[in-house]
């Protein structure tokens, strides 16, 4: 058996630039998300767009809704220059973005990607112009577009078609199956009036989001298929709190490891304001979970048990995570690849010794009736055994001197 | 396209009864859970069971790690019992199973399944005769058996010879192939044993953990060819937190979309002794993003942007979670089937009016510039508009009367 057999090869799509990054399957998977700030408040969002930046997003995208937002654009861009942010940035349009991105060119030249959306470009005697105006601003500023569609924005008139025949059985398609076809025919149609408008397909970028899990699988490995667009996945919608977490989490590993995906986000809501990094630290985790890319060092530790009635490898185990979370900032620039590095904290002799040795660093805590004593294994092999009340530090003092040999 | 497609059919297995629930192909994917109590306090132990299975524990383990612990499990089952719960019990042994269910017959027979650890079964020359003395009385008690390796417990010589050729790098194989081909090896050698000692293979389980999402699904996937035993799926010392909820779900969501998993389990070091519950919360939620099962009603809720810079719909949001949750514990019994109700809670018109459509229940709520009106949708078809300050009062009433008309 081969490592990672199971993990499918990425499907291959073209390489979209946007910014200073490519997007596409010859390139890593890039974790974007969005602000929200009222874009038009010029400082909060650039302060949040350095924050997202600053947790890992290699793309922003912020909501350009209206004039007073557009206009914000250049001198939010200019902020994030002059503090070297080179952050690449999307601008959300819905409804107004042929006039906004045609009344605002200093907006439609800043930013470095366009999302439009099918359903909400226009009503039917509109949309041809209004998808025109746009596709040809990005076309003369050499800009990428991601043609986004989604289930909760699919244009009225057809929607309601779809819940009359629902609600009248009058349809022998499911409901689902219908509206994962209208999704993919509404956002591949329109990704091919963009290119026969002259837009090259190595500008598009596609997406099309549900906020039901087994939808979006079926919708995204459609894609797959059916073009070579780079594929943006995200669950829409996902909720609030640890439901939305494990349900986004399990949509986007699925995709991943079939291969699918080139940028991927996670709509969280926020439990308040101030959390907004967190879809950004959710992609992380997804990607270095899958063994793709890792961010911060892993601590392994075990759920105990009724062999663990003290709970002190609980509290060590919360001890390395906040420790390592202080030092990451200082560990990244002088300590490169020490996000590869892996710490199991165990809390007893059925898995603690050997989970320990496969870690870099690894401490097997006794669990009832044993021996009072916390054996220490470096890459593979026993280092020393601590004792008494000052394991923690003893440990975290081995923990650095480690980093400090093997990471430089 | 049709619904579900990219989900695959589960990989066929034996059906194995375990007290009175049957694990296998052709049942549902059972949750189980681990008490961490410590098995000779009787009344801790037993109330903690009582929550794991009032939470959903389908299956709850208990370790039998000590002679006190043997002889409490009796008293166990019996307050289990006298209160009605009938949830199988599952015993947890390493090293001394063969002496504890021999010298406590009563354990071995109220116990529904064993689960044994080839790595913990005894040295070289010990193993046969322990693993031989635990399948009889296995045999004899009727009882069913899983047979979980973990890589936390390879047994030490041969753990010790792969790491030092790793160290040397003696070996052409990779570590990591080693490692997977070890464990792979170990259990289905084990279990092929118990049958030639005389269980049937429908009494057999098989794991096979290690902390490694990738290495996992690997694994996974051999066994899932190579034998038609039940596979007991769960990551192993995930760790703590979000991050671990992430790593488990993305692992078990992976290997449930390829078919393969008849039970679960989410290991998670608990922030506090307190919060046992939340890795079956974790499995159910697993289960339900992927379509399988609900447990709750959901709420779907879009992440905010630039266009919500008035939080009311996080606000509202959290309200009918907590709502929900309170409710659930009476609305389990009196509405059947609300577990699978839909309910939308959303920020703005861009996704708003249409996932409000596609919930059983949605209101939109006005971003930035919009009407300050927050039309609600029953079944896809506009039902009122709500405004003013009290509109968390007006969509609850809406809800549950919904509840009370649909549900019955």
């Amino acid at each position: 058996m081969q490592y990672n057999i199971s993990m499918n090869e990425r499907s291959e799509t073209y390489s979209v630039k946007v910014g200073n990054i490519n997007i596409g399957s010859k390139y890593p998977i890039r974790i974007q998300s969005m602000t929200n700030t009222d874009t038009s408040d010029i400082n909060a969002t650039f302060t949040q767009i350095m924050k997202l930046a600053d947790a890992g997003s290699e793309l922003v995208r912020i909501t350009v809704n209206d004039e007073k937002s557009a206009a914000a654009v250049g001198a939010i861009k200019s902020l994030l220059v002059q503090k070297n942010y080179n952050v690449p940035l999307v601008g959300d349009f819905h409804f107004n973005g042929h006039t906004l991105l045609t009344k605002y060119p200093d907006a439609a030249s800043v930013l470095d990607k366009y999302r439009i959306n099918p359903g909400n470009i226009g009503s039917k005697e509109k949309f041809d112009s209004n998808f025109d105006q746009i596709i040809k601003i990005a076309i003369k500023n050499d800009k990428a577009v991601r043609i986004g569609g989604n289930w909760g924005s699919i244009d009225k008139q057809t929607l309601d078609e779809v819940i009359s025949n629902k609600i009248n059985q009058k349809s022998d398609v499911s409901y689902s199956d219908l509206m994962k076809n209208i999704l993919i025919k509404s956002v591949l149609t329109s990704a091919n009036k963009a290119v026969a408008l002259g837009l090259k397909p190595e500008k598009i970028i596609i997406s099309c989001k549900t906020s039901n899990v087994a939808d979006l699988i079926d919708i995204y490995e459609s894609l797959a298929v059916e073009c070579k667009y780079p594929l943006h996945l995200g669950l829409t919608e996902a909720g609030l709190g640890r439901d939305a977490i494990i349900s986004s989490a399990s949509a986007l590993a699925i995709l991943i490891n079939k291969g699918i995906g080139d940028t991927i986000r996670v709509s969280l809501t926020p439990d308040n304001n101030e959390s907004r990094t967190e879809e950004v630290e959710v992609c992380q985790q997804i990607l270095s979970s899958l063994g793709i890319r890792n961010y911060n060092p892993r601590v392994i530790s075990c759920p105990g048990c009724g062999r663990t009635s003290n709970t002190y490898f609980i509290e060590l185990s919360k001890s390395i995570k906040s420790y390592i979370s202080d030092q990451m900032p200082a560990w990244k620039k002088k300590h490169p690849g020490v996000e590869d590095l892996n710490i199991a904290v165990m809390g007893c002799i059925v898995n603690g010794p050997g989970e320990s040795k496969h870690a870099n660093i690894g401490i097997s805590l006794p669990g009832n009736n044993e021996n009072p004593a916390a054996p220490v294994f470096i890459d593979g092999k026993k280092y020393k055994t601590l004792h008494g009340d000052d394991i923690e530090n003893q440990f975290i003092d081995i923990l650095q001197s480690y980093i400090e040999e093997n990471y430089r």
